[in-house]
C-alpha cells in the first residue's frame, strides 16, 4: 500500500458539500467512487476541509491509501476519467504513510467574492454574493488588518461544533476591489465552522458604514457571536489552498 | 398603449430556450410573467432573437405593448424585483408604435467562448465549450475573416427552418485567444439556425490544423453543410448585442 496525497477542485454548487451523506451528492462520496473504480480496490479518503454545500475549491487537499500499478503521470488522468465535469484532481503524489492531509495542514488560504453591483452576476451567481449596497473596500481591508493574529475566534464562529479551542492564528487578511468585484482573502493555521463568512458579513457592515474597522477588535475581545455581523451565503466562498511542510 | 423597447441579458443554463413552449421554463414566458405581474394586464411581447436552450444573451431585444402608470426610470428595477436570479432586465425605453424588435434589427453581435486547456472550466463550464487540443487562433482568425461578407451560408446552416433565403451578410468575424480561451466575435444582418455553432465547429477543425483557412471559401461557394465542422454545444455562446436604426 502506497499513500498519495491529492489535491482537488471542485465546483460546489450541486454538492452538499464535502463531507459524506448516505443518499445524497458529496464531493467526498464522488471522488471516492472514481478512486474505487480507477484503483479496482475499496479505498477511503480523507479531506483536509470539510466544505460546506455550495462552497467552492481550487485546492482541497486528501490523502489515500492504494496498492495501484497505474503510472504517477498517468494516475490524475485515469481518475478524472471518472469524474463529473464539476470535480477535477489537479495533482497526485506518493507520500509517507503517516501523512494526514488534515492534521499536517499548517496553512489554508479562503477567498470570498462579492459581486457588488446593481448588474446582476447571472451565469457567474453561485460563485459569488451580490450585495447591491457600495462598499468601502478600503476601509474593510483596515478591518480585515485587525483579524490578523492569534486570537479567541468565538465571536467569529457558528457555535456547537464542539472545538476543544476556539483559538486560531489568521496569517493574512486582505480586501481588494476589482473593478465590481470585493474579494477577502484569509489564510491562517486553522478555521472555526462559518468563520470566513462570519468575518466576510461582518466586514461587509463595516464597508457599508454601519461599523468602524474597530469594530473588529471589539467582537475578538469579547468573543460573542451576537457582536459580529451576518453569516454570508456559501456560494462565494472557494478554498484555494492549502500547505503543508516540506 | 405604449410601445417599449427593453434590453434583456440571461443565464441560459436553467432554460430550454428564448421560445415559448407550453410547461417548460423559458426566458420568454418567465419575462413576459413578469410584465404580467408588473403592469397588471395582459402582456404579448417578442423578441429579436430565439436563443436555444443553453444560449446565453448580454442584450437580447424585444417589444410589448402596455399601458402603464409606472414612470419609466423605476420601470426597469419593477419587473427586475419579479425576475429570477438569472434574467435580468437592462433597460427599458419608448418607441414608436411600428418597432419591431424582430425586424428592425440592422446588426447582431454573437461571442462563442471555447476553453482551451486541459484544466477543466468547472464553474465555467456552462458558459464555455471544453475543447482540449491545443487551438491555433491566428490561424482560426484568417479563416474567419474569410466568412465576412455576404454569401450563400446554407453550408453553415442546419436545414429545415424553411427561411426563403440563406443569404445572409456578416459584418465581422474575429477570432482572439485570451489566456486559455479562444473567442469567437461575429456580427452581421441576421443569422440562420445554429449558424454561429458551425461556423465555430468549423473554425476548431482549422484551429487544429485537419483543414487550411481556405477550406471556409468551399464551403461557401458549395454551399453543403456535409463540408463543414460539427455543431458545437450552446452553452459556449452569448448574445452579446443587437443594434437599430436611430
Amino acid at each position: 500500500m502506497q499513500r498519495y496525497r491529492m489535491t482537488v477542485a471542485y465546483d460546489g454548487t450541486d454538492f452538499h458539500g464535502w463531507q459524506h451523506q448516505p443518499g445524497l451528492r458529496t464531493v467526498q462520496e464522488t471522488v471516492r467512487q472514481s478512486l474505487i473504480h480507477t484503483f479496482a480496490q475499496p479505498v477511503q479518503l480523507q479531506g483536509a476541509s470539510r466544505t460546506d454545500a455550495g462552497v467552492h475549491a481550487e485546492g482541497q487537499v486528501v490523502h489515500f491509501d492504494v496498492d495501484s500499478r497505474i503510472p504517477l503521470e498517468r494516475m490524475a488522468m485515469a481518475i478524472n476519467a471518472r469524474l463529473p465535469a464539476d470535480i477535477e484532481v489537479r495533482e497526485v503524489q506518493p507520500v509517507a504513510d503517516d501523512f494526514d492531509a488534515t492534521r499536517d495542514a499548517i496553512d489554508k488560504q479562503y477567498c470570498y467574492r462579492i459581486w457588488n453591483a446593481d448588474r446582476r452576476p447571472l451565469g457567474l451567481r453561485h460563485q459569488v454574493y451580490h450585495y447591491w449596497v457600495p462598499l468601502d473596500a478600503e476601509r474593510m481591508n483596515q478591518a480585515a488588518g485587525r483579524i490578523v493574529g492569534e486570537h479567541d475566534f468565538a465571536g467569529f464562529a457558528t457555535a456547537g461544533h464542539g472545538r476543544l479551542s476556539t483559538v486560531r492564528t489568521v496569517h493574512t487578511c486582505e480586501v481588494q476591489r476589482h473593478g465590481d468585484q470585493v474579494h477577502l482573502t484569509v489564510s491562517g493555521s486553522g478555521f472555526l465552522y462559518n468563520m470566513v463568512r462570519i468575518i466576510t458579513g461582518t466586514l461587509i457592515e463595516v464597508g457599508r458604514g454601519k461599523w468602524p474597522p474597530e469594530h473588529v477588535d471589539r467582537i475578538l475581545a469579547e468573543a460573542d457571536r451576537r457582536l459580529a455581523g451576518p453569516t454570508v451565503p456559501p456560494g462565494g466562498l472557494c478554498l484555494q489552498w492549502i500547505a503543508y511542510d516540506a
